[in-house]
């Protein structure tokens, strides 16, 4: 049903935007009802306000904290104008019809941003704010109400397009957006007084509905803005799968500072490699593991050249992140249509992790750690091209998933296992995948993922041809690993941190 | 700071659980402000109470919707009591002092769960309700706040043991807990208008932290209510891993019906067998990978008997979930500390699962799925025994992290690979395993969670004597492989279901 907007009650914390809206309620010959400065500001612009004590009658009291917090505002925002009874008492009660409310709410989150200062920050949670949006929203069917300057020029639209009137789709609608700013005003403050157990929302802010899910049978939703990390230069709509492989892929290159090139599939790296060059490192990554990166999701944290953009194109792969790309290597990986192209602008991602488990929710900070310590147990010291080796090891087998081994010759990933249920099976095909693409693992170094529970893997290796070794350690056998290490001339490194991943 | 409670404004929708709060406050010499309902129901307890319209001369009006949104009220609750101009503006307007609120909300949540009409559900968005306790929660540094009749034995507690006094730091925690009603109320509202793409929240209701994440250098906290699912009977504090591996465990076996039993290692499946006797499954399942079963989480469906729990006990393991011990299974198994024993009692687990990738989270229903269809492509129509393989092996494949293949004879499963970044790497470990264990291939089945890209899966299979295949199907080269099964007398079934897991 259509409303006339007759009347309006504005009280707003900030005041940009409102000028034009206030104009436009002027021109429609709306009562303007204000307080405070919002008040001294409408009539600063020359349209005529009725103080909101005028219709109270009763002053602003206790510093603020009680202004319209009375029922004269309240009834005249919740009568109802289809309720004989109602609008009987509004008459008797002096209450005027409020058709519109703008409120908007004391800035409690950027208060907390701000400061510690527990005083400053309670004075900031709004009481009256809310209560009026609530107010207005509850009675959608009468009221409009906003509480966001984001939706001023939506009224003004509306009022110019409907002569001065609302639908009772649009009020609900704004009702629905202002439910929504006082949830979120409201988990602020939860979160406020529940630091160590804040609420966490999955669903504020923007969301895409996915094509679906792992499987398409599985319907799904992304929840974020990927905008704000990269912008899609090309290419298909981008999956769930895809989602959860560009997120491993940025993860894992941001540990990277050297010219790197790095191989995804099902989240786990299948072949990476630093090299002086782009075209070098794709070239070394490829290498690791060609029979895998068919449909791979690609990652390299310098600029595409056309020479690497020629090279790439000659396997098929799903994705392509990179910081920049040069106008003539994205004219080449421009020439299939389905392969997504993705500039990388920000590797900030989120800092907790959550999965569900059983009948509820698991949230862990990320592994973010590297090596606590750096102790070389081993027959002899790790000589540099093996410390440079064993860093770049530990770094790539932090991102397989458990139980994992990774084999690095060079700064060049050539033998890995993961996702095992058993570390030396992790291990065996390491070496296998290492031999079936003819590498040549003397003088090889090998990480795991967390510690030796025997002394069979570090034999394993040093029968393939490893010289080096790092791990967490942190086993009660950690002396049967060590032990073989010094009486074969190996170096081990412990660094007193282990990383799962599952 | 203390305060002695001197007056206390209640209104209560639901009063049960009030009367002996009231007589504490009656008996300490507590003025009562009240409203309605709460008004009668303590006057019939024979205690006296002011009614607030005596308070604000102002009668509850709009039916009920304007009641308590009066500056004496909110004066009342809001005033600073150490601001010399707040006391003088109060004794001006002769607004009480109000030392404690007692308000619950209308039943919302209830009455969307019970219908659809909107004009119900919107006279239950109670306004002064969270205006009050909003009010009063932010003024904790004078008020008590009470929300929720959960806390009304606690402030009895406090009056008695602190004669009628409150600490702040006892304000504090039940203004907490009060923002923490106030924020779970404005969610539901915000989800009935947003139903399309509502708040899903971590965080609310049971929290227990974990000692650490997936490693020790991560924090983790589990949110949840696990008590719900299983009553652990036995056995050292659940992990983070245990509890994603629980999860695992409990999703596998509600696939099953027979008598089985399962192992699980690092989220994936690394024996399970079904079999006539629960001792039997586990023999079974055991023999399938004896090497990975180490340190594992074992689950079964049926009660655990002494005999198995003899056989178990041999092996170290982290947790054993069932339905029910017997007696003198428990016995037995209780003989060393740690071991973690849970008795399920509900499989019931969420149904959506969340992940958070890049900036954002993922949201997708989990996968319950099995087969779309059953057609049979190969040669000739698999035989009854090979189908009930084929079903088994579908199943645990689908509890396998991607890219897997599954290995199965007689119920039993005998090889499998997993977590790979290439299909054929996983089936080279399926077979890698069954041959390290002495399983004879010969007439055995396998399943792959996506389909074959080339027709080498299938003829690796043939050459170790496999006989019929499971697979979704849909490569642009189902055709190879269904060509190789035709010439060489293979069953092949395509499911049409597809069963990546992440």
């Amino acid at each position: 049903m259509n409303k006339k907007i007759s009347s309006a009650l504005i009280s707003v914390f900030y005041k940009d935007g409102l000028e034009s809206l206030v104009k436009e309620l002027h021109n429609n010959g709306v009562t303007i009802y204000s307080t405070g400065g919002t008040q001294n500001y409408i009539q600063n612009l020359g349209i005529g306000v009725v103080p909101v004590e005028e219709l109270t009658t009763y002053p602003s009291i206790l510093g603020g904290r009680v202004k319209t917090l009375h029922p004269s505002v309240f009834g005249g925002i919740l009568g109802r104008r289809d309720n004989e009874k109602d609008l009987e008492e509004m008459k008797e009660f002096n209450i005027p019809v409020i058709d519109l409310v703008i409120v908007d709410l004391y800035p409690f989150q950027e208060t907390v941003a701000q400061t510690t200062e527990e005083k400053l920050i309670i004075e900031k949670i709004d009481i009256g704010g809310p209560s009026m949006i609530r107010a207005a929203a509850k009675n959608f069917s009468d009221v409009t109400v906003l509480a966001s300057k984001d939706d001023y020029q939506e009224l003004i639209d509306i009022l110019q397009q409907q002569n001065g009137e609302t639908r009772l789709d649009q009020r609900r609608n704004f009702a629905a957006k202002a439910f929504s700013i006082v949830a979120d005003y409201d988990i602020a403050i939860n979160n406020y007084f529940h630091q160590d157990a804040p609420l966490h929302v999955i669903g504020s802010g923007k969301q895409s509905p996915l094509r679906y899910g792992e499987n398409p049978h599985q319907h799904a939703v992304f929840f974020g803005d990927l905008s704000a990390c990269f912008d899609q230069l090309h290419g298909k709509e981008i999956s769930y799968n895809n989602l959860v492989d560009i997120d491993a892929a940025i993860e894992l290159i941001k540990e990277f500072a050297d010219t790197t090139f790095a191989i995804i599939k099902h989240t786990n790296v299948c072949g990476i490699a630093s090299r002086d060059s782009v075209f070098d490192s794709w070239k070394a990554a490829l290498a690791g593991d060609p029979e895998s990166a068919f449909g791979g999701v690609l990652v390299c944290n310098k600029e595409i050249d056309a020479t690497t953009a020629d090279a790439i194109s000659e396997i098929f792969f799903e994705v392509l992140i990179a910081p920049s790309f040069s106008e003539a290597a994205l004219e080449k990986l421009r020439s299939k249509k389905n392969r997504i192209l993705l500039q990388l602008k920000n590797t900030n991602t989120t800092s907790n992790i959550y999965k569900n488990a059983v009948n509820g929710t698991l949230q862990q900070q990320k592994d973010k750690g590297n090596f606590e310590k750096w102790d070389e147990v081993g027959s002899r010291t790790s000589s540099d091209v093996e410390r440079k080796d064993l860093e770049f090891a530990n770094l790539v087998c932090k991102h397989l998933k458990s139980n994992a081994i990774a084999l690095v010759k060079n700064q060049q990933l050539v033998g890995k296992g993961c996702g095992q249920t058993s570390r030396i099976d992790a291990l065996r095909h390491a070496i296998e995948k290492a031999k079936q693409f003819h590498f040549d693992l003397n003088g090889a170094v090998m990480a795991s993922d967390a510690f030796f529970p025997f002394n069979d893997c570090v034999q394993l290796g040093h029968e393939a041809g490893i010289t080096a070794f790092i791990q967490p350690g942190g086993s009660i056998r950690d002396k049967d690993s060590i032990e073989y290490c010094k009486a074969n001339n190996l170096a081990m490194v412990m660094t007193g941190m282990r990383h799962f991943r599952h």
